[in-house]
C-alpha cells in the first residue's frame, strides 16, 4: 500500500486523495502540516530534498514528488489518463498550466485570506493575486466553451489538478458566478462516480 | 512540419528549439516578441488563449500550449523520454519542478536583470528572487549527486527543461560555481550528440 505525506487542507495534497478515492485504491495518509513546519525537518528533508508536501512513497521505499506527477504515475494505465499520445499531451499542458499560471494565484490568495493575520504585510498581495487568478479562470471558460473537461475530452487527471484550488476558489476571495462554465463544470466533476470531497 | 511560435531569447522557447535540432526533425519558427505585446494580439489569442510562447501548431492545426507538455508529446517514443512508468514519472516530477520551484526564480531573475531598466522597481524581487533560485539550484545539487541526469537516470526531457534556464543563470546574477554537481551536469549536457546552443 502506497503512503502519502499531505496536509488534508492543500488542494495540492488533496488531488491523490481524490484520485486515490476514486480509483478505489487503499493507502496510508500521514498528516504533514507544512504551515507548521513539518516539511522543513531534517527527517523530511531526507524524503524530500524540496521540503514540499505531498510525496509519495512506494513500500519498496521509492520516493515521488511533485502532486500532478504523482497523479500522472497513479493514474498511469486508467480512464483518467489518457493513453492517446495527443489527447495525453493535451492533459498535460492544463496541469503544467494549473501549476503555473492557475495555483501560484488561486491557492497563494486562499493562504493569504485563510492562514495569515488580517493585518500580515502579504495581504497587499492579494489584488494582484485576483487578477491574475481570474486570467486563469479565463483561460479555463474560454476551454470549456467547447469541451467538458480538461483530460483530452474526458474526466481525467488534469480534471482533478485543476479542481483542487477552484472548488475552493471563494476562499481567496473569487466570485466564480463570474465563470458560468467553470461553475457547471465544478458541479461535473463533483458529480463523478467515486467523488471524494476535501476534508479541510 | 510542425510550427513553434516562439521567442528566441525566451528558456522556455529554447526547449523545443533544443530538443527538435538534437533530434534532427525540421519545424518551422516564427518568431513572437512576447516582450512587445505579440502574445497579446487578438490573433495569438486565438491560438493561444493563455497568450504565452512557445505554442506548437502541427500541420492540421491543432495547437499545443506549455513548454513541459510540448517537449513530453515530441519526444514520445524517443529515448529523450522513458516508457517505463517510474522512470516517465521522476522525470515529470523535474519537469513540475522546473515550472513550480525553478523557473519562477531563474527566470524571472534574469528578465528582470536582462529586459528591464536599471530604475525599475521590480529590482526590488531580486534578492528574493536570488535566493529562491538558489533553493532549486541546491535541490538539483542534491540530486545530482547520486545521478548523472534528470529524465530516469539518462539524458532526455527535464534535463532539456533544467538546462533552459540553468545554463544562461548568470544573466540573472547568479554564480553557478556554487554548485559544482550543476556546473559539470551542464557540461554533460553541452556534450550530447546535437547539441544546440541557444541562438539568443
Amino acid at each position: 500500500m502506497p503512503t502519502i505525506y499531505g496536509l488534508r487542507a492543500s488542494g495540492n495534497c488533496y488531488k491523490l486523495q481524490h484520485l486515490l478515492d476514486a480509483l478505489g485504491r487503499p493507502y496510508r495518509w500521514i498528516e504533514t502540516d507544512s504551515t507548521a513546519g513539518a516539511t522543513r525537518t531534517q527527517e523530511f528533508l531526507a524524503l524530500n530534498p524540496n521540503g514540499k508536501v505531498p510525496l509519495l512513497v512506494l513500500e519498496d521505499g521509492r520516493r515521488l514528488a511533485e502532486s500532478n506527477a504523482i497523479l500522472c504515475y497513479l493514474a498511469e494505465g486508467t480512464p483518467w489518463l489518457p493513453s492517446d499520445p495527443w489527447e495525453r499531451a493535451r492533459t498535460l499542458q492544463w496541469m503544467f498550466f494549473e501549476q503555473y499560471s492557475h495555483e501560484p494565484y488561486v491557492a497563494v490568495a486562499r493562504f493569504v485570506c485563510k492562514w495569515l493575520p488580517e493585518d500580515h504585510p502579504r495581504r497587499a498581495e492579494l489584488p494582484q493575486l485576483l487578477e491574475r487568478g481570474a486570467r486563469a479562470f479565463d483561460v479555463m471558460e474560454d476551454h470549456l466553451s467547447g469541451e467538458s473537461f480538461f483530460s483530452g475530452g474526458v474526466f481525467g487527471v488534469a480534471d482533478i489538478a485543476l479542481f483542487a484550488y477552484t472548488h475552493c476558489a471563494a476562499d481567496g476571495g473569487f466570485d466564480l458566478s463570474r465563470w458560468p462554465n467553470v461553475t457547471d463544470w465544478l458541479a461535473r466533476v463533483r458529480a463523478q462516480p467515486g467523488f471524494s470531497p476535501m476534508h479541510a
